[in-house]
């Protein structure tokens, strides 16, 4: 009888037990993008088991670009069976409100309000959370990345456009809405250049891969500068571009990174004002240009400092800038989420 | 054997007992400023029991200040014993670190560097905290005054600078080192007025008691609005002036008003796209002036917030406007510590 309880006890484990404590556990992190939706299984320390991406399709309804993830995603875990236990979702994504569990509005994207923390009740039970992406890259950056030892950060996505998602003692702020982090639109000039939002001169429009394109369009326009930029059209020129011919040392494009810091790290000083944190971290696309970007933000932040807060703040590139951070950051949300409420 | 010990416990009880039942619970909440030094009994529902103040003597060092200050703490310890239980300090003064428990360079006093916690530690035993006297403003609002069940917002001092204590969920920002919160000395224009701090163009160069008298005087320099302000020079003229001759309907210093609100309202849409608040509070003598600062501030922020903030944050004139706010302000500060920590 004894046997044969041990008997049942050992194949019930064989089954299930064994196997359960030998599976890793990951959450799948998803980025909603205009063009491309990317999921990945990453584990707690940030190693992605698996990647993939399906297209968004601007046109069609957030249902169905829900039911095909899912259906993606599934099909992955089966490829896992046995080795990996997903357990939770998390999400980043444009215009997301972490409070609501909504996308409201995306920019490229023709859903209205949706909520997602619903919608996907219908695919999964586990444990989720929605978040913009640039809180998520500030989660990924606590847990994955430069920021972890971190508790009082800001980081700055230099994409299209300028996020942010600060972190206060080791907490995202979200606000009294979950809007909060909105560093893109502070005011540089309230007399300067159009932004999308309706109104004038948002830092937005300065420091982001647009806004550097903007500055080089200007400078052409002001200056007598030799510059291979001058042969590329307005709508062909991208940020890409500029670090191109400015590490070939042209001298416009190096100019354009100049200004494009001066503004940034004159802004940034007010965010320092505000919060006084460790670092400022800078993330996405811009930030990509390394040194031509970070060395002089830093050196106009100092210079533009309140000398209580001078030689203090950090001026760091993100460490998740090679790998995916998107999905790194999505996945990071999740399992902080988890954790805190452990 | 049994009744003895009866008796004993009753005799015990009616030494200590029932008399600390009795008592009331209060903090001494103490507000250093550059003239003088004011003390109170403070309950934790924020009842003042008795309130005195002793001049700081700005030539003296610090220890002689404290020296005297707690000789009259007990002094009028004395007079409520068996009625009043001190059971915390909590000390709000400028250039006050919350981490460190020091006060450095304080302006009007010439004291340097000095750990207060380490130095009233000779007087009393009591738990102590000590921050800078916005800080403990802001805790003020949220445990006795408008900002009872507020967990984000913001609170503006407005007094000969203009000072900040930021609330995020429902915690105090103190940033990586002590210091968060100078939103006084975030830029409004970078070629504007010559700042105490040695940088051009502060918010409170502008946004302030004196930011709103250097107004004045450039209103008169520049228009030929005539104004019953034309009459008191430069050292002597007042913030108090411009309001009494507002309240008489005088032209200039009704400009003076709405010109300050315009640059605080502007500088304020950037506080609310870092932090969205639930509300912005005015504290402090400007804010005083009620209707004529709040009403234009509000509908000044409004016009500059980015559209998801629209409609979405109170300004609100502080609710401990006619009480000592200052002495409230340390005596919250010192309970919601206690409490957080119990």
């Amino acid at each position: 009888m004894t046997k044969g309880i041990n008997f049942a006890l050992i194949n019930y484990l064989k089954i299930n037990g064994y196997r359960t404590m030998s599976r890793v556990e990951v959450v799948v992190g998803i980025d909603i993008g205009g063009t491309n939706t990317v999921f990945g299984f990453v584990d707690r320390k940030g190693n992605c088991y698996y990647e993939n991406s399906i297209p968004t399709k601007a046109e069609q309804k957030a249902e169905q670009l829900f039911e095909r993830l899912f259906f993606e995603i599934s099909k992955a875990q089966k490829k896992f069976e046995g080795k990996l236990a997903l357990v939770g979702v998390g999400i980043g994504a444009p215009n997301a409100n972490y409070y609501k569990g909504t996308i409201e509005n995306p920019p490229n994207l023709s859903w209205g309000k949706v909520n997602v923390l619903k919608l996907i009740k219908r695919y999964s039970s586990l444990p989720a959370t929605i978040t913009n992406d640039a809180n998520a890259a500030a989660i990924g950056e606590m847990l994955f990345g430069i920021a972890k030892k971190m508790k009082n950060f800001v980081v700055i996505t230099l994409g299209t456009g300028l996020g942010s998602g600060i972190v206060v003692d080791g907490k995202l702020v979200y606000g009294a809405d979950g809007f909060a982090g909105e560093l893109g639109h502070t005011i540089v000039d309230p007399e300067g250049r159009q932004c999308g939002c309706g109104r004038k001169g948002c830092l937005e429009t300065y420091a982001s891969a647009n806004g550097i394109k903007r500055t080089a369009f200007e400078l052409m326009a002001s200056t007598s500068t030799p510059s291979i930029l001058r042969s590329i059209p307005y709508e062909k020129l991208s940020a890409k571009d500029i670090y191109i011919a400015a590490k070939k040392g042209d001298k416009l494009a190096l100019e354009c990174f100049d200004i494009t810091a001066r503004i940034l790290g004159f802004k940034l000083a007010d965010t320092v004002a505000h919060l006084s944190p460790e670092a400022i971290i800078l993330f996405g696309g811009l930030a990509c240009a390394g040194d031509l970007i970070i060395q002089p933000t830093k050196r106009y932040l100092e210079e533009n400092l309140l000398n209580v807060f001078k030689n203090k703040v950090k001026v760091l590139q993100s460490a998740l800038i090679e790998r995916n951070s998107a999905v790194l950051g999505a996945a990071a949300l999740i399992w902080n989420e988890m954790e805190n409420k452990a």
